[in-house]
C-alpha cells in the first residue's frame, strides 16, 4: 500500500469569466471545486491507475469537510485527521479570453506542535494498519511548522520499513534530508532553490551531502534525470513536448515513482513509466486526472538513455 | 420581534493583495470571511442596535455551515433552514494600491419548488412562534424561483398580522407587489429598473399601480424620500455626504425602518432614524456593522422636510 501525506491540502475553486477586469464585479456562471494539494493529486492519479493508495494529511473546518467529501465522491481512499481552524482554499479565475489563470492562494491554518504530534501519531497508526510499502510526502508544510518537519515523517515511514519519497521545495526539501529519504524529486528550479546552484550534477551532489539518497530531477519538456545512489543514471523523455496543462504533471510523475517502488520494478521501467504518466497528465485539463490508455500509448514512445 | 429573510445568503470572503495582477499568482497573507447577504446585514445592524431580531433564510452545505457559525459568533440570532447543494460565496479582492474591490459573485444553489415550499412552511412556524411584528424580505432570490416568489412570503407575513418590508430589485420587486407589501425601499436605480422610468414620482405611482403601499426611495447622498400611502411625504438627508464605505448603508436604512415599524414610531421619527442609521453604516468598514454612538450623533443632524 502507498500512503500519501498532504500536510496542507486545499480546496481548489475555479471560476470561469469572459475576462478578469480589476476593480469590477464578475458574475460567475458556474463554480467548480475540487480537493487539491500535491499529495492529494498523487493519490488521485494512483487511484485512476488502479494502484492501492490512501491519502492522509490534515484537514480542518468546513473547508476540510468539502475536501473530504470531494475525495469520497472521486473514490480516493482517505484517512485525514482533524486540524483546527479551517483548511485553505485556492481561487483560480480562468479567463476565456486569455490562457493563464489568475490565482489567489490562501495561506492555510497554522499548525501547532501538539496538532502536528497528533497527526504524526495518527500517521503511525495508519502505516501500521495497512502494510505500507511506500510513503509519499508532497508539497508545502502548514504555517507554524519548522522546515525540517518532514524529517520526522521520513523516520516514521522508515520505522515501518517503507520507502519514503519527498517532493518538496527549498528549505522544506533541505529539512527533510536529515533523515535520509529514499527518493527526492525536485524539478530544476526547486533543486536550485534548495542548493543554491543551477547546475544539476552539482545540485544533486549538494543534496547527497545533506542526506539525500536517490535523486530524480525533472526538467520539464527536457524530460527527467534519475541519479540513483547506486547504478547507472537515466535520462528519459518523450520525443516531442506535449501541448496541454502542465499543472499536475509533477504529481503524476511522483505517483509513477511511488508505484514503481511499491511493485519492485527496475529503475529503467520506473523511470519510463514516470515519463509516460507525467506526459499523460499534461493531456488532462485538471491536476490529479490521468487516462490509462494515454499512459500505455505514451510509455512505448519514451526515449531512454543510460549514463 | 423583527424577522429578516435572506433567501440567497452568501459567505463573503475578502482577500487583501498589494495589487491584483491578472494571470499572476497571488499569495494571500490573511483571509477574512463573514456571513453576508442583505437580510443578514439588516439582522446584524438590528442586533448591534439592541433590537430583537431573528435572521432566517436558506443555507446549504459546508458553506452554509460557515454562514451559520459566523452568525453565531457575531451574536446574531438565526433560524435558517437547510437547502441542498451549497450556499454561494463572494470573493472580494481588495487592493492596497487601488480603492475598489474586484468581486467574484457565485450564483448560489438552485432552489426547487419543494425546497422553497419547505422554507415557506418553516418561516410560517418561526413567525407563529416568536410574536412577529415586522418581516423584512431583502435581496435576490435563488436561481430556480419565479420572480414573484416574495409575494408568497408577503402573504405569510400578513397572515401573522406582521408588516412586511421588501428591499428588492427589478423584476423581483415587481413580483412582490402583487401581495401588497406594507413598505418597499428601492434606491433610484432599482426604482428605474422596476418601473422603466427615471422620474421618482412617476416611478412611485407605477409601483402603486402594481400593489405597493408605502414607498421609500433612497437617493444616495441626496438622502431619501418617503411617500406614504396616506399623510405627508418626507425628504430627509444629512447636511453633507459622509466619506466611507457605502456597502451596507441600504441595509442599515432598512433595519431602521423595520425598527420604526416594530416600535410604532411616527414616520417623521422613523425616517430621521433611517437617515442616521444609514449614515452611521457608511462610517463602518464592513456591511452589517454600526456604532450606536454614531447613530445618536448623526440623528440630531438630519435635515427633515415635509412635502
Amino acid at each position: 500500500m502507498i500512503v500519501t501525506v498532504t500536510a496542507n491540502p486545499a480546496l481548489d475553486i475555479t471560476y470561469e469569466v469572459d475576462e478578469l477586469v480589476p476593480h469590477q464585479s464578475h458574475r460567475i456562471a458556474a463554480v467548480r471545486q475540487r480537493a487539491g494539494g500535491k499529495g492529494v493529486n498523487v493519490a488521485s492519479v494512483l487511484t485512476r491507475m488502479g494502484r492501492p493508495v490512501i491519502a492522509t494529511g490534515i484537514v480542518a473546518g468546513a473547508v476540510g469537510d468539502e475536501i473530504r467529501a470531494d475525495l469520497e465522491a472521486r473514490g480516493v481512499a482517505a484517512r485525514f485527521v482533524d486540524g483546527v481552524s479551517s483548511s485553505r482554499r485556492t481561487v483560480n479565475v480562468v479567463s476565456a479570453v486569455h490562457g493563464d489563470a489568475t490565482i489567489f492562494n490562501e495561506p492555510g491554518p497554522e499548525l501547532t506542535r501538539p496538532g502536528w504530534e497528533s497527526f504524526v501519531a495518527g500517521l503511525d497508526s495508519v502505516l501500521a494498519e495497512v502494510a505500507v510499502t511506500v510513503v509519499v510526502l508532497s508539497g508545502s508544510l502548514p504555517p507554524g511548522l519548522p522546515d525540517d518537519a518532514y524529517a520526522e515523517l521520513v523516520d516514521v515511514g522508515h520505522a515501518h520499513e517503507a520507502r519514503v519519497v519527498v517532493d518538496a521545495d527549498g528549505a522544506v526539501l533541505r529539512g527533510a534530508l536529515r533523515s535520509g529519504p529514499d527518493l527526492v524529486t525536485p524539478n530544476r528550479a526547486e533543486l536550485a532553490r534548495a542548493t543554491g546552484t543551477r547546475d544539476v550534477a552539482a545540485g544533486v551532489t549538494a543534496l547527497r551531502d545533506l542526506g539525500a539518497r536517490d535523486v530524480l530531477v525533472s526538467c520539464g519538456a527536457d524530460g527527467l534525470v534519475l541519479m540513483p545512489e547506486q547504478g547507472p543514471a537515466w535520462h528519459a523523455r518523450v520525443p516531442a513536448a506535449l501541448a496541454g496543462n502542465p499543472t499536475g504533471a509533477g504529481d503524476a510523475l511522483v505517483a509513477a515513482l511511488a508505484a514503481g517502488l511499491a511493485s519492485g520494478s527496475t529503475w529503467r521501467r520506473t523511470v519510463q513509466d514516470a515519463v509516460a504518466w507525467s506526459a499523460a497528465a499534461v493531456l488532462q485539463p485538471i491536476a490529479g486526472e490521468i487516462d490509462p490508455d494515454d499512459v500505455a500509448r505514451l510509455a512505448s514512445q519514451v526515449l531512454m538513455e543510460a549514463r
